[in-house]
């Protein structure tokens, strides 16, 4: 039974092992807003905390005979650095089409990675195989008290480093993390909030909480891979069940237009998982205008080869990049007067495709897209408006 | 004069104003290698350092009439936040093309922003008219001793945060930051090394030592702007030749692999100027291996629409992503027979241009690119002996 001792203990262990992060204001989210910055944290992510919490629990014989987990992500990390420091044997199983730099990243930490080939659950096989057939002990990425102990201790340092926090906002992937946090910060601080937040394309708590027993999504679907997951624990969502407050999901470009905001203003990096709670913030699923709220930045491990794509749809999302594609009659001025409106707007129009060919144009028609540098959604309803107010018809 | 009197009244000065920023330690940059994070400085530069030691030290009927300065980047927000804070009205002259978002956050620190037609040297006109017409003060972004004494400030907190550093890495554009920060350690600390870094593309305080005066680039080119500097200042000049030990120059695609990795392994956002330091560790310019080594991030403000590209020439030079060119007789097996040794090594294809009727090539020959997913230098220097051992001519 999870206890505030087995959090206590966590939180002795991982002194000198894992850091304690900072917990910093933001300016641009709102006075009351602070982040909880576990993307600093070793290996990028919580998820040391509790995978150390569980091998330094295991016995002298299963720590003689090591530990394997499944995972391409921050689990996978957590559990070598952790088996490593401990002087532990780890194993790996990845999906043979895993990025390069994860299984690097994940060999550095001293694990031997075990390509499988096919998808996670052909992974997830061959470590439950190599489980029975070794010995070796099975390394839950949530569903296990140990784990849950350690990331609780996240609650433990947010209320030492804020006494006065009211509400706190967490990622819920398989709900490991939500629920350590929200257990200790409701023995310790009763009347603070704890708000769950999952991607809308990868809702399994929200809709287990529904049910009224945790169900398995047929799939999921959303950037912020580190919170894909299709079932909750059976611990953590008798947990979250009784500790959580509320749960609430984010949208795509919502995460991605948080991750934008926390590299221009806050100059620090989440992945997607990570961001989801200043979405939650940013677009008025969380209210902080009261509060003091903590938003858990659970994890900084985004693949830099996407971020491209990331900010510009959160741009596109913050109204900063605008496309505007409209139908003109194709005769002399007409092109010149729409971008002499768009200019007095203040708009950079920073491309424009005019063209006079497409299959789907009638003839003396031609189709301009506009690719527009804009200073927020307002700016762009504005610009929208005064092309409309002038007869242009707006396709897109 | 300058004088450690002047840094340390701005220290006190800059009290509850200017963060004190965090030095922290690197893990992959080297045991010996710390972040002096200036990028999460308000603003997200150290301009607001010096701005605000200027700003402050004008008389009543200077603040009275208000400060002017030409800026499109960190200058412009230091002082507008500066003067603001001091109740004085700023004006920024910036020219007309300047980014929006550069705008915006100018005028949301209180500025008033001039939009002038045409280039900087346009606007730094206009600024001096201006200054003439109206009696505002003209703030110089580097070569003010008042200036000078607020970025020095870095410096003492160097000190305070590491007494044991040996030798610490600063970006030079103006020469402003480096004269304040070796000024500091030559005074309190004269064993410690102090290094200047500049980008390649403009080495104008690296040109005006060796010619034993300052002169004047024809021309700059950089992605880190804001070293963008044609000639430093003759004050900047003279504290440089006295207190800066050494001067090394960094290449584009060194700042680009900086930037990346500082996102990928330390979460954080740096702009090529602020990323010049920790290129010059990452590449050997600076030796770290013995020293504890403090380089200076100056700033986090990367215009983020850039930054796709700059990841992508940061992961070329890392080795992480590899272009392999070849040609091929086009006849059956020949691309398979090639592809299968790629695969051998390791790496992961991600794209195949696989291209018959290039102009260029024979008949019967046909041109390969592939590019591929890899872990280092090393492992793309291996792909390519195997491929060359096999009778694959290498084009690119």
């Amino acid at each position: 039974m999870l206890s505030l001792e087995m959090i206590w203990e966590a939180k002795q262990a991982l002194e000198g092992v894992a850091r304690v992060t900072p917990l910093t204001p933001t300016k641009n989210l709102g006075k009351n807003v602070y982040i909880k910055a576990e993307n600093l944290q070793l290996t990028g992510a919580f998820k040391v905390r509790g995978a150390y919490n569980k091998i330094r629990s295991l016995s002298a014989e299963e720590r003689e005979r090591g530990v394997i987990a499944c995972s391409a992500g921050n689990h996978a990390q957590g559990i070598a650095l952790s088996a490593t420091k401990l002087g532990i044997k780890s194993y790996i199983c990845m999906p043979a089409g895993a990025p390069l730099s994860k299984v690097e990243a994940t060999r550095n930490y001293g694990a031997e990675v075990i390509l499988v080939p096919g998808v996670y659950d052909d992974a997830a096989r061959e470590a439950e195989r190599l489980t029975a057939e070794k010995g070796y002990t099975f390394a839950h990425p949530f569903n296990d008290e140990y784990v849950i102990a350690g990331q609780g201790t996240v609650g433990v340092e947010i209320l030492e480093q804020l006494p006065e926090v009211e509400q706190v906002v967490v990622p819920i992937g398989g709900g490991g993390l939500i629920s350590g946090i929200a257990y200790a910060i409701k023995m310790l601080k009763p009347k603070c909030k704890v708000i769950g937040v999952q991607a809308a394309g990868a809702p399994s708590m929200v809709d287990s909480r529904k049910a009224g027993e945790p169900v398995t999504l047929p799939g999921v679907s959303t950037i912020a891979d580190g919170i894909a997951v299709k079932r909750p624990g059976d611990l953590t969502y008798e947990l979250c069940s009784r500790y959580v407050d509320e749960l609430i999901t984010v949208e795509e470009d919502e995460i991605c237009a948080a991750i934008t905001t926390l590299i221009e203003d806050q100059k620090t990096v989440a992945e997607g998982a990570g961001a989801t709670t200043v979405a939650a913030v940013m677009f008025g699923k969380v209210d902080a205008s009261e509060k003091k709220t903590v938003c858990v930045v659970s994890g900084g491990n985004v693949d830099v080869t996407t971020l491209s794509r990331i900010i510009t749809k959160g741009l596109v999302k913050l109204g900063r990049i605008a496309k505007i594609t409209t139908r003109l009659v194709d005769k002399p001025g007409n092109l010149t007067g729409m971008l002499s409106i768009v200019s007095q707007t203040g708009a950079n129009i920073t491309s424009i495709d005019h063209e006079r060919e497409d299959k789907k144009s009638e003839v003396g028609i031609c189709v301009v897209e506009l690719i527009l540098e804009t200073r927020n959604a307002e700016h762009v309803a504005e610009i929208r408006a005064r092309l409309q107010e002038n007869g242009y018809e707006l396709i897109d």
